[in-house]
């Protein structure tokens, strides 16, 4: 469908990576459509254990592609973007991400969908829809102070603040930072749980998700039913308008 | 209807300072009412984008008036504690605090309702509310939790013990420490908040707190249900004597 | 019931000590039972005001002890062990864990459960149980994710790597590090809580589970349908003998 989104199985990994380095892996409808598919085809196959979500080690993920943005007239629950956050909240193996450079927007929101996160020294991470005249989205409003804490969910979400690897480590929204080669290590850490007890794995992440799984889902909708509305708004029109202006 | 809370409006923000500093702002039945009706007109009125809370720069908020404790009846859902709580809890706009001093009792219990805090050092903060006969209020057996997780939570409204604006910050009660200068920080941060679009602001607030909302709320009735039943009780008589007699 | 399980008062406080010290105070279906017991007794009590639960200076507790294991059938709500956790779940007075070396499985849940926690350098908590064929049990699953965020709680669980103290405390599972001398520390810490307001202490208590209380009570009976089903299958059966074999 695209040739921006890549796969590969290694070991019992299925490794999606973003190839769209020239965007910074922005993200486009054609994208999130072939995500989607990544995702459906790895929960099928018996083969695949865990899933490493990744860009390169430069660029994880920019963020939703604002010109694609512009165009966009709904978020109904058939959308490419819809379509790819609800089979994200429903997946049901390990999901790994490795974080390099920018993780904007969805290349936040998508880390709080995965077991395990590492990022790399120098990865930057915003979440900037407030600024933008958008809302939280992908299951952001519930499941960001899940991990940071209801206080730096505020901040992140409504200041629009970027935040370093470290911090992001230190405030709970990832798991371990790495100097380099961050594809790599992510790639050891995700043939590790591949080669645990698979039931157990699943299992042991279905019962984790149990307490908000609904909560999460009903998140995804309410917030895209919010975001589209203000997508039509002058707020965001005029600060979109204004960012590209700025560039 | 008392002098002891103050209004200003700058640049879109409604600072709502709390002026009786001598006995350190602690809070009197009028005074609750008085923040009722600051926070209510603040909802209406289009010209306020954001809400700061503070004291001066030398005490926030010493909790409630003990004198005033002594001769509550009536935590019903009309008396001026829980109409002032109430309304905090359904705020929709963007609510910051700025901590000085001690912030004791509701003086820290408030900051769980606001979206940003920032703290001097110095800042002293203390829930002696189980040390006092009583127990957690204002949604603090919900929402403490949420910010500091569940093991500081639970010390903090047990053991009554005091905390300083470090700790408060590493454990994620509060969003940023100052050296000095709190109130024009808060100010700051607030007017920075204020300049953001305001419908995508609030939206992305509504979101936020949507998943807990209703469970907020019910927990300030619930705590206020056993809050005045203590109240009359002896552990409590007995240890607000005590600490009177210790003055 | 077994001599495993000891309990004595001391200035309000009942202390219940694991000691199967040979055996790294591994659980056994009897100590479950006596637990339960200790905990029933406690309860009903009056002049148990809060209990310490601790090993000894050197050894907390290594877990369910696997021979043990092998041979169980059942984990129905009559089982010792769901006895035990639902006993443990609504238990009302203040709880509190002095943990030294080992807190392996069923000895860092237990700790879920506990108000307050304080443990000895050089203790070592782990989660081991994908690695086991098996899957979060205690209501891991809901509440260790409130206590260390939910990236820290996957990686615990999904992955079973051991943490020490530090780390322990660092993440907000446990709420202090002592040097040395744990047990007297507890039994201190205990003291304090068992001289505070009884009524405000349980209230408060009370207050806090409400919001968790009946997610928490599912997740036991929840993860013990899948901890039994896992107990039975191929995957688990070989990780428990590979075990054995590693001995």
């Amino acid at each position: 469908m695209t040739e921006f989104v890549t796969t590969a199985l290694e070991d019992g990994v299925l490794v999606v990576k973003l190839a769209r380095a020239d965007k910074k892996n922005a993200l486009t409808q054609a994208m999130y459509s072939a995500l989607t598919d990544a995702l459906s085809q790895a929960e099928s196959d018996l083969a695949v254990k865990a899933v490493l979500l990744q860009g390169n080690d430069q660029v994880f993920c920019a963020g939703n592609d604002l010109e694609d943005f512009l165009s966009l007239k709904d978020l109904g629950q058939d959308s490419p973007i819809l379509r790819f956050l609800t089979t994200l909240v429903r997946f049901k193996k390990p999901l790994l991400a490795a974080v390099a450079g920018p993780a904007v927007g969805i290349g936040t929101t998508v880390l709080l969908h995965c077991d395990l996160v590492v990022a790399q020294q120098g990865a930057r991470f915003q979440l900037p829809f407030v600024a933008l005249g958008l809302c939280a989205e992908a299951g952001s409003s519930v499941l960001l102070a899940q991990r940071v804490g209801q206080a730096k969910a505020n901040e992140w979400l409504l200041t629009g603040k970027a935040y370093s690897s470290e911090e992001a480590l230190a405030q709970g929204l990832i798991n371990q930072v790495v100097e380099k080669d961050v594809c790599a290590t992510g790639l050891a850490m995700a043939k590790q749980l591949a080669q645990l007890p698979s039931d157990a794995l699943v299992t042991t992440k279905a019962l984790i998700r149990a307490p908000f799984q609904a909560e999460a889902e009903k998140a995804i909708f309410d917030e895209a039913r919010e975001f589209v509305r203000l997508l039509q708004g002058d707020e965001c029109k005029g600060a979109i308008r204004a960012f590209f202006s700025r560039r």
